[in-house]
């Protein structure tokens, strides 16, 4: 096996051509037998082998830097920079991240998850290497999909004002994780319809020098290119076109599906998993398809992640002109939102935790100065969401709750989290993101009659006395059990309050707790700076009453045992009930 | 005057060539007025008289519908939208805005001032309308400069997805604020030399179907190419060709200075008021290239707002490929500031408090995870900033500060200011954002002999007991003043804290002040919700110290007086005495 001997780019140029052609084989099968055990990108990685062989048979990395947008497609490039074992033993399977990541390699220079990003990031390795009169290549791999960013957009525009070496390799397999929105993916398709020839070019038409690729699976026609452009004086788009998932028939037939899986059999492409019972995707899709026939302004709204509130392709279809998918754009889709409210329709964007942080400013000036009634759905907010370093969704609340006209919401359950939905979408008075529970679904089956347009009124669940629990959202259940444990231990049941709204506080309520309370905690789940605990601390400061914060502390965290992280911030109902005996004690 | 008699755009519509002429001429002669007694956006709105009457000759606002980027120069469109009197009489100068705003008028459909949002929001109306079965026109009109922002491309990208009317006006006057920087400009060149012919198209490019004017001055040549275009059943881009500042010669011949203008003497040009004395945007600049010229790897970044940081034309020059303008692409300078300083480059990016919230998923994702250090000068981050609602400085705080791994200071002097700037460049770990104090330079002279390196370590500058004040950055003076007022009031001198760091709290020092002091007292000059104060009043939540934050409520303030605010905040010396007061009373 020629990939077991690579232990650094060099090596990859010690092989022959058709020896290269055998290693994209084996890198295939060692992605396959991977990726069918632990999941991960499969799309990206399965259309990006030779290119990435072709990369480092040209260039001379880590002197020659290469950052690679997502990262989500640098599996093969980790291979092939002395990260191989993380691939090909399942023993060293956690050894390798599934981005980049310069702690692993002197061949990464960036930690990063996010889309968009590659072009900008790539410029500022190139502006210091002319600042320092360096002569090194700078190579940003970009898939077709990150083009519609923002971010990506502005790097792109602004490349050409280096007037130095800059290669930017547009790595097209006519897909973003669903298929492509917008008008930049037509122009692509006239480049590959033209082989690149067409005088309109969306890259030259934003300054930048064009080489296209027709088959970006031929590891000979990329050497040429790459070969072509290396040391260039000034910044060119080498346009390959590859195909996603290829090399696997199932991926190759269902691209959409297999961008990124779960452990699988190989053989039928099945997932070995079986996920089953109800999950807030699906039952949010199911509502708002049910909603949009009686109410054809109903609209919902995606930036390129579909199925995170539910909208597969066939309900993508169902839903027909009540569907919009902008692509990877989370600032338009922001401001769509908001136009679409102030003309009178009712739009719904659903959107990671981690991806809206991309829309601050849309969320304050589009959005809440003009207080329009758009609704936001944010998914994946919680430390159970996703464990990457740059896919937390633990920083929503400081982000979102602190901007003016807001109304942020936290159901406990799947009766409250519906009854939130059709609220935000019938009433016409504020803008209302909704912080969607995650993991398994809470349902305790009771109506919700509570009228949600009486902002910040929180609820008392259970009437207790000496310590008061304020547990907001998918901590709900904690503070459940913590109130139980404390009950227990103390011999006096605590008050438990579902506060329900993130942005205000109940200031009669909690004015109100002071009478027969000495303590009152707060549970989020969320780091605690800026966050909503905070906000009660604050208005119990000038008072007798004690406050206890709980949440997580404010750091960065990566591929973390979410049992360890609740325990280093005493976020168990033992812990917690410790805290109120010792406070009870010393006073 | 023809202008007076227009209460309505059908009004202008009774007009003929001449008496539209005429009416140019009229507004141009009221804006030069107001503008030369008041102030405001001068260049954006002598480009667009012309283009302002074509529009409203042939589109039937408000049913037809407008939306102006920035809408900074949207103040012809104001004067013909039954708000002329704004412009014509001094007496009701303060009735209008300098942007648009729905509460002033149904011809206006959002409150907006930051840039690049036009494209975005008019899809938005344009979807609302097709849901709802309309037929109005839906036109968008955005400068050349606000088309390098991430926003507007994606907007850009977006709208040939809607397959139905949309007018986007591209108001081509050949600048930013500043000179535009970016690829796209060099494709406005070339359809402007080649009167809208090349095929080399941004715009169809795009995806979007193109219309050229070759004189976007002309009324006439205007006034046709809206006729073909209305009621146009896809979106088209119409790039219309004006001059900025037309119509008044010192404008004509400096676009950047007359980008925006203070008061001024019509016949010289020259302000009516001089502004004397150090300013700390000045101030920066001279620093910067003082230190690029012993350091080649220093460079200044700046998203379209040179001045900000004292980058005038001249200073640019000297700094040559020390200083990279980006365009208006805040969302790309912080991710090429992160670039440069992971390739030992030493980036610093000054930008305002309101346009650096585009910018939070690239301070976190491209910047902080990646613990590059780069340095952020954050402008116009106070109660005494700018004052419109679109660009408040009171934000920040929450937005930034909760990040991990970013060091955000708070200096109180010229001399600390330039002490942290100084060590924010010399130093290797921490990207590093200071909050630079507005309004008149405060320096005592002091040399700052601080480690910044040890993070978190608030200086203590009276020892005091009792009470202790912690007063940030630019309220440090607030501080001092409420300090002696307790002092006189209570006979007891408090101790006062200068914390310098947003950031973090020194746990030791606030531990300590436990043992002689009964209230702790945080001052901030911004928001509370998310701040400061409140995670000092978290840390003292278990204890019985009392904590007060003062700061500011959450909400969007417009066009106010600062000292009424501050009242209403309580916020001058004498309030914040009498809550000591009160509280040791209660005690």
């Amino acid at each position: 096996m020629y990939l077991e001997k690579i232990n650094q780019p060099s090596d990859v140029r010690k092989l022959n051509k058709e020896q290269l052609l055998e290693l994209a084989e084996e890198m295939r099968r060692v992605l396959l037998e991977k990726l069918s055990r632990r999941g991960g990108h499969f799309g990206p990685n399965f259309g990006m082998v030779e290119a990435t062989i072709a990369l480092h048979y040209v260039f001379d990395s880590p002197a020659d830097k290469m950052v690679y947008d997502v990262s989500h497609q640098s599996y093969c490039h980790k291979m092939l920079t002395g990260r191989k074992d993380g691939f090909l033993y399942e023993d060293h399977y956690d050894d390798v991240t599934g981005y980049s990541s310069p702690d692993e390699s002197e061949h990464d220079f960036f930690t990063l998850g996010h889309t968009s990003t590659s072009v900008s990031l790539a410029c500022g390795l190139a502006k210091a290497r002319d600042l320092k009169g360096g002569k090194e290549n700078i190579i940003a791999i970009i898939g077709d999909g990150s083009l519609s960013g923002g971010e990506a957009l502005e790097g792109l525009d602004f490349a050409p004002e280096l007037n130095s070496n800059l290669i930017i390799v547009v790595n097209d397999n006519d897909m973003s994780i669903a298929e492509n929105h917008g008008g930049i993916y037509k122009n692509l398709k006239l480049l590959r319809d033209t082989e690149g020839k067409a005088e309109c070019n969306l890259f030259k038409a934003m300054g930048l020098d064009y080489l296209f690729v027709k088959d970006g699976n031929d590891t000979v026609q990329l050497i040429e290119a790459f070969k072509k452009v290396k040391d260039l004086d000034h910044p060119i788009v080498v346009h390959i076109c590859t195909q996603k998932g290829k090399g696997y028939s199932p991926a190759e037939r269902n691209r959409e599906n297999w961008h990124y899986c779960m452990p699988f059999d190989i053989k039928t492409g099945k997932p070995s998993h079986s996920f089953s019972g109800e999950n807030y995707s699906d039952m949010t899709a199911e509502f708002l398809l049910e909603k949009m026939k009686k109410d054809k302004t109903l609209v919902a709204v995606s930036s390129g992640t579909p199925t995170v509130f539910g909208f597969t392709a066939e309900r993508r279809k169902e839903a027909g002109d009540q569907f919009v998918d902008v692509g990877i754009a989370e600032e338009h889709a922001v401001a769509l939102a908001s136009g679409i409210a102030a003309n009178g329709g009712k739009p719904v964007y659903g959107v990671n935790s981690t991806f809206i942080q991309r829309t601050y400013d849309q969320l304050s000036q589009d959005l809440c100065i003009n207080n329009n009634p758009a609704t936001i759905l944010v998914y994946a907010a919680s430390v159970y969401g996703m464990k990457d370093i740059t896919h937390l969704g633990i920083f929503d609340i400081p982000m979102i709750s602190n901007i003016p006209n807001m109304v942020y919401l936290a159901p406990a359950t799947k009766e409250e989290y519906l009854a939130m939905l059709n609220w935000s979408i019938d009433q016409k008075n504020h803008p209302v993101a909704i912080r969607v529970p995650g993991g398994t679904v809470i349902s305790d089956g009771k109506p919700v009659t509570k009228d949600f347009s009486i902002l910040n009124k929180y609820e008392v669940t259970q009437k207790g006395s000496r310590a008061a629990i304020v547990a907001l959202g998918s901590f709900y259940g904690l503070g459940e059990e913590a109130a139980f444990e404390i009950a227990q231990r103390t011999g006096t049941a605590p008050t438990l309050i579902n506060p329900m709204y993130i942005t205000g506080i109940d200031e009669p309520l909690l004015e109100e707790l002071k009478k027969d309370h000495d303590v009152v905690l707060t549970l989020e789940d969320g780091i605690l700076d800026g966050g909503f605990g905070e906000k009660i601390a604050r208005f119990y400061g000038d008072s007798d009453i004690k406050v206890l914060n709980y949440g997580l502390k404010k750091e960065f965290l990566d591929r973390y045992d979410v049992n360890e992280v609740l325990r280093n911030n005493r976020l168990t109902k033992e812990q917690i009930a410790e805290d109120v005996m010792r406070l009870t004690r010393r006073k």
